[in-house]
């Protein structure tokens, strides 16, 4: 852990930051904002504040959390809340001996509320002796997309883990069951078999439901001959794993069906293939979107082709048509092309790959088509 | 639902806003931050902005949630995005005939980024035709205080499923089982019941580790004779339920437990009995503090008495110290009390009330002390 904040006041030098604030969102936003945390301190509670400088760091957090604060993140000074974040702020400030120092944050991990209470905790210190708050660069979110060694075992072990889950519960899928059946069934695999959580809410759409890539699984029984696309991830230490499969159970799949799914595997096995460390991420969606419009269906792929995982299942390098991101070592990322037709349904097939030796190394084994 | 919108358009005539904007946060960020989009929408995916005009409503999403807007927000006109923020607000703006209007955002619900999206969007506009991002009141927060019938029905079902759950594990609660296995039973038994899943991750702390009032359930046996705190909530129909109770399992507890059991209980017990519709969050909260304090442990009773809960877990109003809430008929919020001792442990006593007729009705009914 220490060594991140060497590398944080590293990156912190080059971009001229005297000192570099995370954001404590509302309470519940635990998986979604509280990964830089994590990452930096090691605390695993839902509400805390970190504020690194050059040479220290504190921990700011209310009653709740003192003692699991200064369990979980030794190596950062406690530093005790109460109330407001107007009221402390500038204590904080002065604890951290900031006064006229330029501090840095997120602009994606600190809300406008957040922001007003620090600009009207400021505004009680003289002009002078007021230190600047500026957005920063996501220089956090940069250091966690390159993953180390151990952050790669514990990202294996997840995506392990949810390749077990799949394949035990797709075996099982039969008409009748519920999409939302299914989706339970899978969670409590994982969940027993040591998951902390699932890294979202896991989608099964049968039939048309399966043209919206996002939509929830419905209590409808599944029916023999039906596409389905079960979107699924889990949690171990931490770390997520993200997985898609589209399957059919039961009957006979029309042939529509066998054409797309043709088309989107061989999209998918052909991104994984020609991606190389050192490519843009959006030369890295086009290896699967030229596939899936030389067939024609160009217009029906309408997401991109994957982004990164870690503590996040969505965090840095993202895979698509906009993206800037260059693909390095050590990044962990999804390659998930589908393609969505309203009315009759979706494909979308989905593994994640690890970044070595300037290539991509494929960390899913779950079966591509189970029957 | 365009009942909501009317009575949100009141309250935006006599806060002077044209315009209101909810914010749309990160994507796993669904519970904590889609609570006001749901409430005004009825849209139950992830990623979505409103935007409520005096004679419009517009919701706007990309690609993946098409279908799910115009099925689920029939009374919402579907804005298509695509991009960054700044390349679609302007004409978001546009097609709301806002120019030079006022539009109000609730700044905890947006983020920085977007606020900086949406001001690059203005700028391309000519200044006189640029509208005025404000920040709002929070206004929606205020009408999801006060619950409509159909809500407090949906919560009553939310009451009953946690406390059925509670019970059904409590008295399977054996010394040897550890506390993350008496969790994951209180959320089998309330996933397989019919809850769409968890408020939060439920608390379960046996012995010493019930000293931190938030801390998460571990892999650790549970001792005969150990006092155990468990805080759990459900969902139903997007609403949340949240109660705790306070146990021994196995085992003779000590003379310390039954003396402050008693405290906490009485507290519990008094606060429900006097808090009053009209009365103060802070008056509310001194109804039990006053009691805990009075038998000598004021300092060890460090959180608020409770808050409200609605589609959000934790919600308007505050019953606290600083809290400057008013209760009102109509509002539904826990009576919560505690008392927490380092290094032995704690108890915390939770109900569900809803104010009716000027007083609270007590909405939980799981046993408060099980043997």
């Amino acid at each position: 852990m220490s060594e991140r904040l060497q590398r944080l006041r590293a990156r912190m030098t080059d971009v001229g930051l005297d000192a570099f604030l995370v954001g404590a969102p509302a309470e519940d936003t635990f998986h979604t904002l509280a990964a830089n945390r994590r990452y930096l301190s090691g605390f695993k509670g839902s509400m805390a504040w970190l504020l690194v400088t050059a040479d220290a760091a504190f921990i700011a957090v209310d009653f709740r959390y003192f003692e699991q604060a200064e369990r979980e993140s030794p190596g950062f000074s406690l530093f005790r809340t109460s109330g407001d974040m107007k009221s402390w702020f500038g204590s904080l400030i002065g604890q951290a001996a900031l006064t006229g120092k330029r501090i840095g944050f997120e602009p994606a991990g600190v809300t406008m509320r957040d922001y007003q209470a620090m600009k009207k905790a400021l505004e009680k210190m003289p002009p002078d002796e007021r230190p600047k708050l500026l957005t920063a660069p996501p220089i956090v979110e940069e250091l966690r997309a390159i993953k180390e060694p151990e952050e790669i075992a514990a990202i294996q072990r997840a995506v392990d883990l949810g390749d077990e889950a799949f394949q035990a519960v797709a075996q099982r899928i039969e008409p009748g069951l519920t999409e939302r059946q299914v989706a339970w069934e899978i969670e409590m695999y994982a969940r027993e078999h040591g998951a902390e959580g699932m890294s979202f809410e896991t989608i099964v759409t049968a039939g048309p439901w399966a043209a919206m890539p996002h939509a929830q699984p419905r209590d409808r029984p599944i029916e023999a001959g039906q596409p389905i696309v079960i979107d699924m991830g889990v949690r171990v230490d931490g770390y997520c794993s993200d997985l898609t499969r589209t399957i059919v159970a039961g009957g006979e799949s029309d042939d529509r069906f066998r054409e797309i799914y043709d088309i989107v595997l061989t999209a998918q096995l052909t991104a994984e293939e020609l991606v190389k460390s050192g490519m843009g991420g959006e030369e890295a969606h086009m290896l699967a979107h030229n596939v899936i419009e030389e067939a024609g269906y160009g217009e029906n792929f309408g997401h991109g082709l994957g982004h990164g995982v870690g503590l996040l299942v969505h965090e840095a390098p993202r895979l698509a048509k906009t993206s800037k991101d260059e693909l390095k070592d050590g990044m962990v990322a999804t390659i998930e092309p589908g393609i969505y037709i309203s009315g009759w349904g979706g494909v979308r097939i989905e593994d994640m790959v690890v970044f070595e030796n300037g290539k991509a190394r494929v960390m899913s084994h779950a079966p591509k088509l189970v029957a």
